[in-house]
């Protein structure tokens, strides 16, 4: 297979979805940050009187999925038609997993704004905890499904 | 210990760091690709031809650095004052590892900028490639070490 | 009623457009800001020497518009297909009103960008002002109209 | 008094303040968003279920203390220390009342950055509860104080 | 022939084009840079060596190309399709060509995100390449051709 | 001499300005646009009724300049000072000269600032002024002197 982002000449391209035809789209991405015991217990406490950093994280991932483009060098722009995101408590990791979800009506699909969504999501978390933990990791930031375009359904096993 | 980032009416603040010295701070930060052996060898060999997917995620990373504090809602903003990106080829996995390093002479520290930039090129690296494989894992995204400013020197064990 | 931007979760969520039709939409935003007679004399003399004081804030203005999805955090990506903005002197108060319309063939309405636009207008106005007077006010940002969409006209009283 | 961001060929200019000290300084302002009682009571009554609706607004005027420069057109960059916002609830009008305060160790005043955050906070809050109540006003955008540099201390009567 | 983007009170708008029908539209726009025999060496050896200054360019133009709204007032946002750079070697000169081209399907031209895609292209060589020579100069930033849309094909001579 | 953007990887890199001393520093850059003798009386006409084309040229000059470090990957942020922005009409050409100066107290110079406002200056004429002349060229942009940091001070013949 080929890689479709690489023109004649070896150089970097916008891949042209011109042609497409509108779809309705969804992708939905994962990722999880894993911390000591003691950032986690701060976070979840902070959770419970109402504080701000889930509710931070969210906000992010929203504001970086309408970025996507900006970042992400060969992404198209498109007019997202929704997001949510979502924040599960993983007690025995200890930590936290980020469930981002993004529909769009369009001519190319929304796995890079999932993608780049839950991984904003996962470095806000990050750093607002890092006074406490520094040595916090994220990983399996993936795409759990996407269905609609072209190239069909796509489910994680 | 306190979260740092939420302010006595449980809102969130961004920190006041006006009142510290400027010191010279650097920050490492990794993180690794997981794919195929078809897609990681679709990689290595356009870049065996100059071929610009490796090429391209170092110049996306350069400049996420530089917009980490757009991203991050709690991110200070930082005259960055220098930025290296390596991508290391890991035969085993297969898959990509990349290292961020980034410099500053300032108030606070470039944590967040080093592992910012990391996570856009690996999603680089992943665009360009999920025409051929959408179940690429990003893991491992963490701070090696960092140096300078108030507290003092980290290195991940 | 509910707020629509609050999902079962209770976290913020970007309202999912992608069923609705395309519509031509317009929405009237309008905003006053009020000043001591010397910095009013100030603009106004300004104006007629054909100054850059309301050239630039009408500048802004469109600009503003055209950026509103990227600050306020709920807000739809739009392709909007046109911006005017006027500016009133208001000899009594004294001070300016900012006017601006905006128009899309859209998914969803463009009273948030009217409003950004015009906040944006006026806090233009009182930066290229303030050397003069730093108690200048900003008031009576609101909606004028909207037309088009699902929930159809909304005319101000 | 003269414009000082008017040049002798009566275009705009940036003010150049290379050659002004870095001091510390201080800016805070406060904005009004008046609603029906219908809305008020939704926004208070999510704020109450720890919903995120003042959370939110509160993070886009952090966000948009650092997006001053791209808004305003004669604005300065500035690397802003901190940022805090608070939000207080306004049984009577009814409605909120948003002030911010920025602080910057720099060579130019932080006025448009708390007057352009209060202005974001005040328009995110009008966004999410637009479904209920679209004749929202918002009004008094204001400086409250400022200190630092050479203009010295202002503080509003 | 009368200004379009000047409205009735004599200030700037951004023309409605909210009734024009969706049109496939490719825009092709050229520039060049002239440099010393030292600067051009540096450049072609570097990519003959798979160095990075002629793909770090490309990179630049495309993601400059998704800016051209945020960078020109009145230019229309746009979902642009597909982008294309070239890059092309001037032994005479000595330096180098940009060639890019812009898709889109849409209700508006790219004619303004091909040159502007086009000029950040070579001001990314010329910073890249400034430590050896600081005279080059950038020239013959134009138009090659566009097709769609009402006004129809234009095709330079 | 070595292309000081190349790490030794042969990968793209933000050169290290950490250590270098904050130095008082200005770059002036100047570029022309020629147009049809029918465009550039529409321009002029503009111009003497108060019109806001160059004007708005001027405003897009001073935030690209501000810009720059987004836009041209391997550019350092930087605290800009001071922007200005002349427009001078060239009868004989015909069309227009733009000259930037920026000025900045910092670890690095604004030659990138001052090209990339000029270029985007230009671009912003050709853009409110493409309906009457779709064949109009910019050229010439260079630096014609910067003062200030290691390399001293250059001024173009």
């Amino acid at each position: 297979m080929n890689l479709t982002h690489v023109d004649d000449n070896n150089r970097a391209k916008m891949v042209d979805v011109c042609c497409k035809d509108d779809s309705f789209r969804v992708a939905v991405a994962s990722g999880k940050i894993e911390m000591s015991q003691e950032a986690f217990e701060a976070v979840v406490k902070n959770n419970i009187k109402k504080g701000p950093v889930l509710q931070c994280a969210v906000v992010a991932a929203i504001m970086a999925a309408k970025k996507s483009s900006e970042l992400i060098p060969m992404c198209h722009p498109l007019m997202i038609g929704g997001v949510d995101c979502d924040i599960e408590q993983l007690d025995d990791l200890p930590g936290f997993k980020v469930v981002v979800s993004v529909k769009v009506d369009g001519k190319t699909g929304v796995e890079m704004e999932a993608l780049t969504a839950t991984s904003i999501a996962l470095l806000t978390i990050y750093d607002m905890t890092k006074a406490i933990d520094k040595s916090m990791r994220i990983s399996d930031i993936q795409l759990e499904s996407k269905t609609g375009g072209k190239s069909g359904q796509y489910r994680r096993n």
